[in-house]
């Protein structure tokens, strides 16, 4: 059977109406965990094994699914045969991450077996137009797509992740997010142009977190939150597998909790807001001014690796200020796992060490009041730059946040 | 057929290993909304209309499913007649709902038709201990069983809803919450002994939420907060119609959200925690030494209804500093519908204009920002006294947070 009858089958069983079937709930299964055996789809799924097998002998014989990638859990329990791989088939489509950062644009292909294809970025001047940011997307989709392999035509979705809050309800950009000029902006009117399929969109935090989520630190979790750490603070909240949007695209937002009312004024107009005390950009301040140059985050790990006390003495003021916010998210939603991400994770335990006790400090529930699995674990992001970009593709085999 | 048969089929539908099939979700739904036609519970359930239909057959003819009830939309689109309401079987079994408060404990029956069949109450001195709690759970039970036509024999289950914390891996009370003494108890081993049947628990606030879901301000909403404002501060998240609970059952403590580390020690060993600026006991504490005796929260409200300016700021005081706290709520989980829980709620308009001023003020998306859909409503939550014990009786009904 042809590609173009797969793929067009195919989106139309990732679609909201037919996650209720049960071709459309193992497609929907597959497309999110990348490869999974017969009884590990029966678990996921829910759906009794006789109804497995029947539907995937009828998705393998249209070719929509098909044998291939590596399980992790791979062999059938007590049989010592090992389990048949099942993927969707990479060959049905691809899908399209793109990161639209404050500095740069990336955009990664990917196929439905979650294999990278392409992954492809460009640098951008602050404060880039949004016609500049699709002049850079059409470049990149054109290198992308240069190897005759990869057909444009057989694109499943396209995800795009924002620097900045993204509004569920009508796609647009919320304002006093890191993309100022921006505020408005109608995603899905910014690309749909360039394309003829399915469009999803979240802020990049969000994104972030389905990464993890689905490759990175935060794998096998369904409940956990990222806290992002960088020269924004920013972050997700993660419920039974899902991202909490909130009626806004405002979840999440953990840098501006006004925690403060006379504190200084923030950049998103409220006062005393956590990201004043917790982003890197008055410590890198400060390392600039004493090493008379413009020092970027690495660079003061770097220093503070190499044994200078006042870069460490930055690091750990900042994990300071992050154990307090993060010492409010436990009274709000108390999550078992928090993966930091930014790229003030680079700094591993010189930052998770005094944030972990500064989250102890602050939080309502210390680790002497409850057994071993209901503390809290505090764990440093897998993906630095690129776990926004990851997380688009993520959207789309998530059906997350779909536009329109 | 017997109640006994049909109760014992009930209990199996109703548990989690059959919540994905036809019967099971049929039933699932019944329970959760009380009354459906069969095209609702197409709805609600996803099945197909001849899957509904058959199953439906199968479970009139079992006796768990029977007509009865009002449907709130019960007219067939077109048709003119009149869809038939159906319930579960209300003589297959009662649910209880036990409200362990600071110093009261009540008791709802309630049949699966969602009838509040006897509601009964007993007023405790402070600090009672876990065997004074059991001896009157024990004698509201004689009294609420009284009646011939209700049996002991065919509760399907009980839901406890707790003043404090409830960890759900353990059930265990939480150190932090408003029974200091009774931290560490197991909720299950202390109720056990009355019951042969499924026990569920959650803390007062979730359960308030449940109540306010399936039957009060929040009804047709997935995703609200609720915010308790009484002498004690607290809340839940509602995600997907579930209550978020928190690895250690700390989630929605947002009375505990400490916010002025150098702020005054609180009672849950923190120090400038929410609670201390908009719970009511300081408020009181004025209110009483100006007028000279013990008011109550009720007392400072109808004074403030009968124009005394000074009680009146006090109402205006404690909306501005809840108003704070929802402020960050907005930037964590920035929720569509805020429900005003808690004896404060009663303050009505005096309360609740000026925390939405305070709200506005100080959180992240302001309604400029935004279209109507995505404002954040506030309202005053439905219920007063009895939304922990409804809400415990809606734990039995919605399979939420089972002990063991």
């Amino acid at each position: 059977m042809g590609r173009k009858m797969a793929t067009s089958e195919l989106v139309a069983l990732l679609s909201d109406r037919e996650d209720q079937t049960p071709p459309g709930r193992i497609v929907r299964a597959l497309s999110e965990r990348g490869t999974l055996s017969a009884s590990q789809i029966a678990n996921v799924t829910g759906l009794a094994k006789s109804t497995v097998s029947t539907t995937l002998n009828a998705l393998r014989k249209s070719g929509i699914v098909v044998e291939g990638g590596s399980l992790e859990n791979g062999r059938s329990i007590g049989a010592g045969r090992p389990a048949t791989a099942l993927t969707l088939n990479p060959r049905a489509g691809t899908c399209i991450g793109i990161g639209i950062g404050l500095f740069h644009i990336q955009l990664i292909v990917a196929d439905l077996a979650h294999t990278i294809l392409s992954d492809q970025s460009r640098t951008l001047a602050a404060d880039y137009t949004p016609e500049e940011a699709l002049a850079t997307i059409e470049a990149l989709l054109v290198e992308s797509y240069a190897d005759p392999q990869l057909s444009r035509d057989a694109v499943l979705g396209v995800g795009v992740a924002i620097a900045g809050p993204v509004n569920p309800q009508d796609g647009r950009i919320l304002r006093g997010g890191g993309l100022p000029t921006w505020a408005g902006l109608d995603i899905r009117q910014l690309v749909e142009p360039l394309f003829d399929c399915p469009i999803f969109a979240d802020n990049e935090s969000n994104c972030a977190a389905i990464a993890e989520m689905m490759w990175g630190s935060a794998q096998g979790h369904e409940d956990f939150v990222l806290f992002k750490l960088d020269l924004g603070v920013g972050g997700a909240i993660v419920s039974h597998g899902r991202v909490i949007t909130g009626v806004a695209g405002a979840a999440g937002e953990f840098g501006h909790m006004s925690i403060d009312p006379e504190g200084d004024l923030c950049r998103c107009g409220n006062r005393g807001c956590l990201e004043l005390t917790a982003s890197f950009v008055r410590p890198l301040e400060m390392a600039s001014r004493r090493f008379g140059y413009a020092l970027q985050i690495a660079d003061v790990i770097a220093r503070a690796q190499g044994g200078d006390v006042g870069c460490r003495r930055l690091i750990e003021d900042t994990a300071e200020a992050a154990g307090r916010g993060l010492g409010i998210i436990c009274a709000t939603v108390n999550p078992g796992l928090i993966v930091i991400g930014g790229s003030m994770a680079r700094a591993g335990d010189m930052l998770l060490g005094p944030l972990a006790a500064s989250y102890e400090k602050h939080a309502l529930v210390k680790s002497t009041d409850v057994p071993g699995v209901a503390r809290t674990r505090i764990v440093a992001g897998t993906f630095a730059r690129s776990d926004a970009c990851l997380g688009a593709v993520g959207l789309v085999l998530r059906h997350h946040n779909r536009l329109g």
